[in-house]
């Protein structure tokens, strides 16, 4: 039937849902009142239609700029650069955090075909010429790809003189020593601190 | 933001799907083209629209009648009782079934107050009677409600005389003996064949 084999095959191609999942997800669907079908495609409509890169950090936008650029109590003079626009919640959540984002758009990946041109690193060397930035936060993903990222990204800050920092590594909050894996412990050593 | 907040609780109320699934699924979209947004949402909103219970067997249908019930090949003699529609492809895929299907649209319940009403057991009846069919197989799952089920099945049924079977117990065809639960060993020991 070509209504569900459509659905199927849509569904099929988001990430973690196999055909199986899709199968189940679009019977689950059939059971339910039309109307949660139709409230879900409505959604993904206006996500389609709505939500726009912003065009000063590249955060995810429904307006002009995002909720943070817009925000006029932000730190203008920190800046936290993340590969994704999906790691800024996390890092909202905490409340700590005062300043500005730039979104890479990914992390260098030669083995992928990502290079320095496919992230927004021109944009952020310039945003922090123009903003007189003091400190910018290098908050890439603590992997190998991450950490060269992080690199480049100081390489390329060095001749605006800004300060750059990046988030400590060490033994996760609640986290067991016993099953930390070494990398993680030799970093928590050497980053030691007095108590 | 609204429209990826309001995507998140859409799809978070899928089975298997949690918010933090949901709000990856959404990210994932919005690196996708729209493009494929927009397909997944005319697929959901061609779901809601087309597909409706067959009046005959309440098989899902895209037309009148079910392509099962609307196929003149297949045995009219013969029906086979599953709990949901989304049973009748794994039978199907088989290629071994030429009857028709009785989807009663779940199975007995009182804990979930799923009684007798619920379920299209008085339709099963009619259907047999008129259409004078002279086997049912109940292929309700083979779990302690879906054996209830069965059982009550096999009462409504009595009156009209039709011959009523359920699909055999035993152990799954490339499964493992010793991996085998109790339950199953019994029933297949039970049920011993001479060769």
């Amino acid at each position: 039937m070509s209504a569900i084999d459509d659905l199927v095959t849509e569904l099929s191609r988001l990430p973690t849902i196999g055909r199986k999942s899709a199968l189940r997800l679009t019977y689950h669907l059939l059971r339910q009142p039309v109307e949660q079908s139709r409230r879900l495609a409505q959604a993904l409509v206006m996500l389609a239609e709505k939500v726009r890169p912003c065009p000063e950090c590249y955060n995810l936008s429904e307006g002009d700029r995002c909720p943070v650029c817009a925000d006029p109590r932000r730190d203008r003079t920190l800046v936290c650069v993340v590969e994704e626009a999906s790691d800024i919640p996390a890092i909202e959540r905490t409340g700590e955090f005062r300043g500005l984002y730039h979104v890479l758009g990914g992390r260098l990946a030669p083995l992928d075909g990502v290079g320095p041109s496919d992230l927004t690193v021109a944009a952020l060397v310039r945003r922090v010429e123009a903003l007189g930035v003091q400190e910018v936060i290098v908050a890439t993903n603590p992997k190998l790809e991450g950490e060269a990222t992080a690199l480049y990204l100081q390489e390329q800050l060095r001749p605006t003189g800004v300060t750059v920092s990046r988030l400590a590594r060490g033994l996760p909050v609640g986290g067991d020593l016993e099953y930390a894996d070494g990398v993680t412990i030799v970093q928590a050593l050497a980053a030691r601190r007095a108590m």
